[in-house]
């Protein structure tokens, strides 16, 4: 009823800017995971904040859901229509409105993909470092708090946003932070509006900071006997200070993927990839030291990559790393873990992880960006046996509490979403109820993605 | 009346906790800075979280403000109690409760100066590098985001504070964050209350972010012929990509109070202060491509330190600047500035105010974190005559409208407390708001720091 008014109010004032197809509405109710699909009632297509603030303000009037949609590829149902309402597709909001090369920033909308937004930035000798294997939008990226393999070196979203133009639940736009390295006037929103998955308001506009291309970059790959090595190898390597751009990890099972999915003939054990990005000498510098600490772990096959067609190769197969897992079970569908431990305990983390997996009989290639104390398995389900969805839901609970027991955190990079709303009590106990609060305080009609990280009572 | 109540049942409660001779409150109701001093009506001394949650509680009751303070080095007026109430002295609650080498992370109490925490951490190879000058506790460094020298390497609070356990405003005990090192688990309530300045819970426990000690470190300093020379040095300097762990401007005024201070004879000129953290082969690259990079812009005098007592002569010098530029003036108070631009703005925020200050009578020697972008113009002021102290503010309020002007911020470190209020709204407009409803969603009453950051109608 109150969805219905909405949107008749909306088709009004947007006409073809709003669809209510079953196709358009099917192509934003799924989800890269295990969810099943939730259709929103509509999708919006704004083409600029104005458009955002005058629909969320019907939507206000109406109680109607607000679901922001950037690239649909985040990992916890993030934008499942759970409530209906209208899903409002950034795609045609997706350009760069200034690039301050002396400054390191650049402001862009959020419908830009982080590829796009690199592209843009060849020439500049900049880049943006983010980068969570999806060519997600950079709206999304800060929703979900996202990282990814060069966090390690250069943070995740929440370093890397300056400043937002973000529309709160009543239509008022407002602005945070701004383009100067650092400030201390008040509550950070930016950081507030950093992670909170579409609940408190609909970013608008992003300031990015970028970072100067490295004069030089080393790519090395290097296997180990066990991951328990492997793990060793990598905490060795940040304790003893080696800067490194990404260190990931690799299962066997992953590496098998791999070898599949990408035409390779890795052998299939554990392996670490790296990149050092710095100056000539500093990158020598680092990965000699890196593969003295490998050795001294037993490291084998170390080979480095210096030139750029064979470090693409290297990435592309750790980009590709959660299609070609899929690849190992045919007509799977997965449930993808996400847990971040201090590094201290994660050869620990990972190794109960392991053995639980391996008393499940499903199949579940660990993968990590295991500088951050970072992993993820990924755990291959048949969508037509509901007992594997629920085996599989069961380990990735156990790996959750097991981060918590550890220090640690039940989402490294994924976000809460749907997937993890249980689990949340858990991690921040009363903590919980201030981020409720703060909902709403902000969004008192619950009508920003609505049923995602909070739950109103 | 309904603080007497409150003070009543905290005597009751904690005894010689709770002081409330003239000598205790006038000592936590004064400022480093130009700001006339306000007693609180008691000063109480917790020993443990237990303690605050029991006292906060007791605030709420009765309605009683709660002024949390560590050293009192604030400078914008934070620990005034500007509606009275209880100052909470975290004098007690000063130790180090854990170290965890291998995670490169800390557990302390808020009362923890940062002197004394590097201090305990000598052994283990690991410091914590904010430092904002001053011997500040943790505590209240965390309160104000507080940054430094060493923002430009190793960032501010924000980026070095992991984890909190906060008394809230009804005695709740929240934790926030975790030892992991990212998470995307919901609202970033650790950045939330990093920057709030007390006013939305009490924090009663810190974990930090660590860092390990540089295999090698170097400093340095050269002269310039003029600012604008000295700026744009650092500003190529940071473009061109050379690490830095500190780059701090000094202008000539600010020199010839050093001189005088630390009994130096450095040529009145604009200096830079460098500091090269790294390993002993990328310090000497460091130091060596800025010293081209200065000498382009016509450097002269430059000197290597690389010895720690030359070192630490310098950096005294600096940490003392505070103190050297107050003694330029006899009797002396000031109104100290702190504002934050665009790199590309640095340049032309400085010379803008250099004129203004000496288009006015008032000394205001400049020194500088030029690697941030964020510099302070120390306004030095006879406290007898009003009509100085009102051309100074006057002064520093064109600083911050500059700032704004320019993409920044009118404030990189220091904070708002009062000495802000009036400019909030021109920095944040609508946000402003925002951060109020967050505050009232918090704290109702508005029992916690009341009058500093926000102001409820």
């Amino acid at each position: 009823m109150t969805v219905s008014a909405a949107l008749t109010a909306l088709a009004d004032k947007f006409g073809e800017q709003l669809r209510t197809s079953q196709s358009e509405r099917d192509q934003h109710g799924g989800s890269e995971t295990h969810f099943n699909p939730i259709a929103p009632d509509a999708v919006f297509y704004p083409n600029s904040t104005a458009d955002v603030a005058a629909a969320v303000t019907i939507c206000q009037k109406y109680k109607c859901p607000v679901i922001p949609y950037g690239t649909g590829t985040s990992l916890e149902g993030h934008t499942l229509a759970i409530l209906g309402g209208v899903s409002f597709d950034f795609s045609h909001m997706n350009k760069v409105l200034a690039v301050n090369c002396e400054d390191f920033d650049v402001v862009v909308q959020p419908g830009l993909t982080r590829r796009a937004l690199n592209a843009e930035l060849r020439a500049t000798g900049l880049f943006f470092p983010v980068d969570p294997g999806a060519n997600a939008s950079v709206g999304g990226m800060a929703a979900t708090r996202a990282s990814g393999t060069t966090t390690v070196r250069y943070g995740n979203m929440a370093e890397n946003v300056l400043a937002l133009e973000v529309v709160l639940a009543d239509g008022r736009i407002i602005r945070t932070g701004s383009r100067a390295r650092k400030s201390s006037t008040g509550y950070d929103l930016t950081k507030l509006m950093v992670g909170s998955e579409g609940t408190l308001g609909v970013i608008t506009e992003l300031t990015l900071r970028l970072h100067g291309r490295p004069e030089a970059t080393a790519a090395a790959i290097c296997a180990f006997d066990d991951v328990a090595d492997a793990v060793d190898a990598v905490i060795a390597g940040i304790q003893s200070g080696v800067p490194t751009a990404r260190i990931e990890l690799v299962d066997s099972e992953a590496t098998r993927a791999f070898n599949l999915y990408g035409n390779t003939d890795m052998p299939e054990k554990p392996h670490v990839l790296l990149e050092f990005h710095g100056s000539h000498t500093a990158v020598d510098e680092q990965a000699r030291l890196f593969r003295k600490i490998a050795k001294d772990f037993g490291a084998s096959n170390f080979e480095f990559a210096t030139k750029p067609e064979d470090r693409d190769a290297l990435w592309t197969l750790r980009h590709n790393a959660y299609y070609a897992t899929l690849a190992l079970r045919k007509g799977a569908t997965a449930v993808v873990t996400d847990i971040c431990v201090p590094i201290s305990k994660l050869a620990q983390a990972i190794d109960e992880t392991r053995k639980d997996i391996a008393n499940s009989d499903i199949p579940g290639p660990i993968l990590g960006h295991v500088g951050d104390g970072n992993f993820h398995a990924i755990l291959l389900i048949d969508p037509d046996k509901p007992t594997e969805k629920d085996t599989a839901l069961k380990l990735g609970h156990r790996m959750a509490q097991r981060a918590l027991r550890l220090g640690g955190t039940i989402s490294g990079e994924h976000g809460i979403g749907v997937g993890k709303l249980d689990l949340m009590a858990d991690e921040h106990d009363q903590a919980w109820q201030v981020m409720g609060a703060i909902k709403l305080a902000l969004d008192p009609h619950n009508i920003m993605n609505p049923g995602k990280v909070v739950r109103l009572n």
